[in-house]
């Protein structure tokens, strides 16, 4: 017998995530979409009180800014419930001990990225680090933005360097190796080498390659569309929805929490 | 304190791979080359027989042929050791029989390709498989080869499309796409879809996608020269030296065996 | 002394691409949108008649009907000018030879894909097969598009293996392998092969490999979004502007024609 | 009816290169190994001297030293022929002005890189170049090679740039970004973009893409086997027999020459 579908409430109903959340969800047969809400005093369109939503949800799926989901975070652990998928990005150290004190009696699933994908990308490549060690293996992140990217190597580069790292037990900082240019001499066994790329409207690819004598392993992901973190969020909701009370990130959500 | 280094016998001494493991050995300070052999009668370049060969060793490494494994697996068992890496490949039944019950008394990694990219790939595809759904994800396997190569897809393209399979809990054959060619219709989820190039002196490429709605995750692998089984195998013996009776394989050695 | 812009007008100003040519003529410094129309009787949004907009342009675009675009260039014929960008596609024998009648008076540049990349694809590729013989190269055309793509390969992909025979001064049909599944044989000489993958929402990827024994030669493409389609358009524009009377297509705008 | 096939002097017949090249003559049917030659005073293995070799030779092909074949190049000159093939590398001034004085009398083909992939690479990058011009298409460099390589770019990567700007009709050194780390701002128009990965046993790896908003073109070569430099030296030895006098190099030979 199929099992009921999971309830969400969507907040930030009126804005670009929250209206392709919303889509998502009634796209989705094992999710219904049980409420849709804005600030307080947005209204139309469907649209309920914060209150009137998380009565009848088991989820609600926010992306919306640091404080409002820090507040959200808090409103619904003091009302014991429901679980929380988080996609904001940039909370400050306030924030961030709201969301971990709420996270105590509510579920929360929060990431800075909800990309199945990246997440997966840096989950394989922490997997294969751990096994493909320095010795014979030499690790290399290849990353590709558009030329209106202002930074290099991108946020994700420098984590999936880490991910290596931390399969290999040693810090980034003392191995990363982020520029070679002139003489550079050989490469030193253990070394995390960044080679970056700019150009046209990419939006986002990154590889990372463990080269032995003989043999090559690579694990990547070419980012296309923001629709691959409304997939994100609605997998997070999948799995967070009755779970017990803690705070989560999405590589629990890919199974990568415990190994 | 440094560990005294494993003691390798090499069977199958005077073969390529045996002189090719032979040199391997030597290149690693974590092992040391106790004694080589080869059948019956072989003498000179420093052989032994084979009985001389065993008591010295923690580990001998034969890629000779499956019935001189086989024999060797009991004659290892009989006495009680060392323990074996098998690179011989073509095995009967009787053959794997007579390997089985050895592996009762020593411990024996055997495999079909000593690549540890290779399998390292095919770790990852299922482990990959079983976050990724075929709601959403559609996996497609491409692998390419020389230009003598007489099948396809390559037997390693078929095992990828099981550890696909198997991570989704399906069977391979009843969704398996190895053509695509004319009116093909849209494309079913749950598809595991066969890509295949043939040309030049390609020695081995393999690669599987898992392709979404605005996001694309790929695996995969390059092999360039023999030295990699010999890595492979040397990684094997590390792994096997003083481990407890049974059989194993490769995904043992990543650590993929419980996952 | 900077040259004065090309002006455009643009047909079919209300449809998608219509509107996408006018905000890239907009931004393109060396194009002034001088005009803009639709079918008679369409008002508003700053639209004229079509013979007004004629009057004040260097080069109309038109990315409509077929039976429009054939009418369209009667017109331009009929009265002199301006030449001529055609988008659409799917014409038939009777507008195709309406279209060649009219590029006797005036010059015509029409293209299934107005993609710069595409077509540069299918340029180099039809390049590289003239040097890169049948006795050393294998050439294996890639193809990968998203899972609701019907039939297979692409159109695109064979137009590919036309530029490869074409270079090699054979037929397609004589030597296309399209299918690759059980007991091949190995590959003969001169193949051209075909491969396929349907995945997610892979907007387009072509690649075309050229495999020898020790090295391999690789030309692709990526396709990501329709606004490719406007640049190659403005391209277009401004190539044909002033251009002698006569029926061109992409590959000539990319200087292809005579080689 | 069939061609006589083109007779083929060795010159250092002795070295690595020397004995590949006769073993890839010998294979060719259009070739005929007339005659193999080693430094005066070299006998035995069929060697004769080097006057006698070029008396039965239509073509010389010579992998030796910068000092032996500008010697070389003289005496052929003296002589009247044969056409030359030369490949060693790292001539001085001296010995390129003994070789351009050579090429007055006969036809030589010199080429730091005899690899005919290589060598396409840079044509088609060239072409490709001259059409997509920096305004919309940024071109973006990368190249990966083993782990004892000691420095970066490689020179086949600066040659890559070369070609990228001389098609465009700008200095490399003027828009070369060879390091990206940090802030780097926003890409500016015309950049050409250097990445380097080292890793492992990678023999040589390089592409060059050219990324525009919604689409990228990307034409790369894969180096696996020395044999490679076999094969283009019998291209060119083929394609040089019975030329006019002069100096070419392997572009010429694949028809770049003159675009």
């Amino acid at each position: 017998m199929a099992q009921p579908p999971i309830r969400i409430a969507i907040s930030g109903a009126l804005g670009r995530m929250g209206r392709q959340m919303a889509n998502a969800v009634r796209a989705d047969a094992r999710l219904a979409l049980a409420a849709r809400f804005h600030r307080p005093g947005s209204v139309g369109d469907g649209l309920v009180s914060r209150g009137e939503a998380l009565a009848v949800a088991d989820v609600v799926i926010d992306f919306t800014t640091p404080a409002a989901s820090a507040d959200l975070a808090s409103f619904c652990a003091e009302r014991g419930g429901p679980a929380l998928v988080l996609g904001s990005t940039g909370f400050d150290a306030a924030e961030l001990a709201t969301i971990a004190a709420a996270a105590k009696t509510v579920a929360i699933v929060r990431s800075g990225s909800f990309s199945l994908g990246l997440n997966m990308l840096v989950g394989l490549v922490g997997r294969a680090a751990r096994a493909l060690g320095p010795q014979d293996w030499d690790a290399e992140i290849f990353e590709a933005h558009h030329r209106h990217k202002v930074d290099a190597p991108s946020g994700t580069a420098l984590m999936l360097g880490q991910a290596v790292a931390g399969g290999r037990g040693v810090e980034l900082d003392a191995v990363a190796r982020r520029v070679r240019d002139g003489v550079t001499g050989a490469r030193p066994a253990g070394e995390i080498g960044f080679a970056v790329a700019r150009g046209g409207g990419i939006i986002g690819e990154h590889s990372v390659s463990f080269c032995a004598e003989g043999e090559t392993v690579t694990v990547s992901h070419a980012a296309g569309d923001r629709i691959m973190f409304a997939r994100g969020a609605i997998a997070a909701a999948l799995w967070v929805a009755g779970r017990a009370p803690g705070e989560y990130d999405m590589r629990d959500v890919l199974g990568f929490g415990a190994s």
